[in-house]
């Protein structure tokens, strides 16, 4: 059991970067829900490989075909699967990771795990491509969130050691999010965008790569959603976010920066305007306990640079076990973090449909 | 669903700081496994209140008592449940929860979720006590992973501000945990340790609070644990250590740190003495695409500073709707990161041999 | 994992009957909900030992003890443990029992799974003793199902081949299953249940025993609960109904008898009243599609003869792997399925109220 | 959360009767395994339509594409998925089902959970049609169990009131099953075979239809496997066999028999060769406690009538909520209990491999 999130609703997703397909399965699905196709492409659309500079050259509709699920365009009740077909595949590029595994990549643990079973062909089931799926499962997701004014919106908070202008812990709001979706690389401040991408094209020069932090925040949400212990917001995000890979660490509200504060200075006092419970700050993260507050979720996952780089490389010859080198060729992302925003987000938004679908009266 | 934990075994936690007990069940346990009752209650000692300056005034036994699961001292294939007696209980501190709620606390983010009908005393099910069943489950999984050679150990890697010296991300071993547990409080630099006593100790003088960040380490897993994608070791040990009450953020290897590097900084390559394959540096934290590499696990875990402080703090009358002040009396820790050191270890212990009963091979 | 059941609630049953305790948890319960202990204790009674020349005779008080989960007698939306401690243990009775197993029993294949490890006094963890935890949770279940209008009612429908009159499957009503509580044997005509009882002194006499058959109603159930293919009502009731030991078969609605007549026989028509839906027959057992319609739930559990028999019965002696005979002796109920009856009765509850707790809407 | 089954293994059935396409999904099978696609292909075929006149004129190919979870012929470890294409779909007949809903099936039921938003055409993914995604699964399932010397086998026990000669519970063979794969109809004695045959085509005939009872048997299984209460074998198989549309009933060895016997007439006696442990009869059906005995393991489902027949037959105008005549239309099998018994072995082997493959040993 690997590909599975979810206990009201399942997400399970499935495929191999060079597989006849990709795709996933979205069970427990409200029926009746319209799913606004031309909005979820224009999700997947911030994912898609091929778009500048700073992205894979490999290029691919991406188009999800949606294999049930749906009725007169809605959700019917019944499992959702969509899949998306790989086409452009170069398998000839992967021959040798059986033999020598790419440091930072999986194909060491994955060899190990399946005996030598793997698909290696582009990652197999590893490849960052298995993030599509992903985001269709979580593009729907933030369609019924946003009917209850749930918005999912993240940015590269920092890409390279540049950082972006947080978003207001507060006050973060829906035109904080379509700012970012107009930008080019999506960051609040265009210019720190610019100088990412300045660092981003020199290691890419270089051969190198870069990695990043997203910072994502989730409003709207009500207060009361999440469980004691296990079963809290922060244990189920960190449980779908870990699900993307190059995901290192996850920190919600002031994080490890609560770990050098005072109780004095990371507590959030509460406020009311007579009407509403509020906190003045949100150094919490819109989390107490497990559950929400009614403040902003925020929460920040720390990607890293992209192993694949063109630089000649130590590994090992698994079948003949002595030290080689390896050089790895093929078109790969010198930085993947901008990718990787949508994916938060869409990972996130899993997390917060599956915990909003539990029904909270008797 | 809530206080559960687990898929090939069954962790459920129960109770509340001021009901007649805490306890736990594990479900699933391999059955003719010896415990070792002297080493749990080293192991819980360790949790234990009362110890020492820094530590809350409340002393327990907290001696565990076995109700069912073992047979002749072994488990006998039978869910194993182990119950503590609340004793020394003083619910008079207590009455004003329900219309004050504490800043930093779960009091407003419970009195939503279940209509103010939460137990409020001592905190409830989200007091800190609930670490103590959290142990016990924990510290049988540790005499078991210890049979093959599995240990898991931590240290209080920082505390107000003060670092202590970080495991050897390579050659951690057992004999660093047992330095640790050798130390009044549980660091490996004795001088850092004392460091952080003094900055507790003012925090105490002042009405305040600090926080920290724990380091742990899980030394001689095999590689090849753990699934891809949300099954991945990250995202298990991530939903079990979001667990421990405080809890704010958690990164594996570099973690945030790698959003720093390039590639070539942060990828570790693979070498091979002929026999065994590793790598030669660990930013990776033992952990690729989910699954264990054979390199210690390296995770660390930020702890939020206590929230209950000795001054007064802002929060709102609920009955009321109106802003209040707060003033919370009683005994508190002014730094739980020592006697979080343990519940950590147990946290990481739980996922870990969770994932080890996973079956290899057909 | 094996004694758990459950999504939205999580119903954990632990204990051997031996050991210093048997309980149970509940994790998800609703809120708020004032538990009658009265009539819990008076549900409890009905499958108490001791009552009568047909069961065993260890008598128990078998009181629950809450630990947990309740605040001022309310649910408080923490997992709720209640244990029974076990009192009047004679451990001598059991001794040879990990030599010869059992006919019927479960000490051979326990022997097996759990290599010898397993707990043999008393049966164990697979004690109908166990059943006691599955009351204390269906017994809660059915108060919260009892608030919407929801009850759950069984009865001896047949016992050492004798018939009580079967409950009316469009017509069956509160007022039945009181009638069935006001029995001394668990049935609908007094004159049958002599019948039956006068078959199991026969056996008991003779130092057999007998079996039965438990038909099942729950009432009330609004249409649309359950969902297709594996967690249809049939599904989730059937996993709950054979956690009870020595249930070997269920069918729902005319179950085995459907399979023998004319789909134009076992079709139940809709009709309408203007206002509802509902059908004139009910051999659907009231549920379609794994949903329910509306109609009355109805199943009825076969539950074998007590193994235990007061007769010489061939066994092996494991140690020696030699052909042995085996003589039981110690106190053991000649027919259970009067005990039985409240024990599905909690085990549908459990299942109901899990269902009941789906959200339904968006 | 509907149509997933399984821990250790979890199948995920989409699709509607009429979408695009059906399929399965199967995570968590080892990697490695050399899947037989002509073997596949002809365990399909015994359950695809179309074959002879007791079935459905709707013809299909019915031949599953693999989308993932193979390389190079075996599982590699990823998430298998396979869809089967719908093709032939005659959406016209079905316009009527949501107004007025069919006895005997799921459009009532769906109707009020879905809220009207269910897929109704061809009983969208409460089709017959959805066992295709079953039988992949589990024909994949049966093939890796057949490795270990584990096979699963059906026949028509008892159709329209014909008795077939049931399974010797002791001596049931390979031979037995590969005599019913010889047959026709899937019987042990053709001429009880025949006289179904008779049976069916009067029904069909008489626009009516019949229904029956498949035995099962799972032969090979050691001892120790399942677990004991809400996870014993007949729970986890029960949970899958009712997972089948249509069946209503199941029993395990003696089953509903057992209620009418004496514990002397029940009991199995254990023997020994000196070398294994047996029993001399099989009325546990290889079933004690939940957990395997190495005998056989033997159930009954029971399958009611095809609620599709020819005849006029009452119900209710939902949308006018007025008493109505419906007159169903289209190709309908007269009896599905032979398309079925591939079914039940497919459900059958889901559960014995999801179980089997639990770690046994420490």
């Amino acid at each position: 059991m690997a590909s599975i999130y979810g206990k009201n609703i399942v997400v399970s997703v499935f495929g191999q970067s060079h597989a006849p397909a990709i795709g996933v399965t979205v069970d427990g699905l409200p029926a009746g829900q319209q799913i606004d196709m031309q909005a979820l492409a224009r999700f997947m659309a911030r994912r898609a490989p091929g778009q500048n500079a700073w992205s894979t050259a490999r290029r691919e509709a991406d188009a999800p075909k949606f294999l049930c699920g749906l009725s007169e365009g809605k959700t019917c009740g019944a499992p959702l699967t969509a899949v998306i077909e790989n086409t452009n595949v170069r398998s000839r590029d992967y021959s040798q990771l059986r033999e020598l595994p790419r440091p930072g990549h999986a194909d060491y643990t994955a060899q190990v795990k399946y005996g030598g079973f793997q698909d290696v062909a582009g990652g197999g089931h590893f490849s960052g491509r298995l993030t599509a799926p992903i985001c269709i499962a979580g593009g729907i997701c933030m369609q019924l969130l946003a009917q209850k004014g749930i918005h999912v919106g993240a940015h590269a908070a920092q890409v390279a050691g540049v950082d972006d202008r947080p978003f207001d812990p507060v006050g973060v709001s829906r035109a904080d999010f379509e700012a970012v979706w107009s930008q080019a690389f999506p960051v609040l401040d265009p210019q720190k965008g610019a100088q990412m991408c300045e660092r981003i094209e020199q290691a890419r020069m270089a051969g190198d790569s870069v990695g990043g932090v997203i910072e994502c925040a989730v409003i709207g949400l009500p207060a009361g959603i999440g469980d004691p212990m296990f079963d809290g917001m922060e244990n189920r995000i960190a449980q779908a976010v870990f699900g993307v890979p190059a995901v290192k660490g996850i920190e919600f509200g002031n994080g490890f920066g609560a770990a050098a504060l005072l109780g004095s200075q990371n507590n959030d006092a509460f406020a009311t305007d007579g009407v509403h419970v509020f906190t003045k700050t949100n150094r919490h993260g819109g989390i107490l306990g497990g559950i929400t507050s009614g403040m902003p979720v925020l929460f920040r996952a720390a990607i890293k640079p992209t192993p694949s780089i063109a630089q000649p490389q130590d590994t090992v010859s698994l079948p003949k076990m002595e030290n080689a080198s390896l050089n790895i060729t093929g078109r790969h992302d010198p930085c993947i973090v901008a990718r990787a925003v949508p994916v938060i987000e869409a990972a996130a938004a899993i997390a917060v449909l599956d915990a909003m679908l539990e029904k909270s009266s008797w």
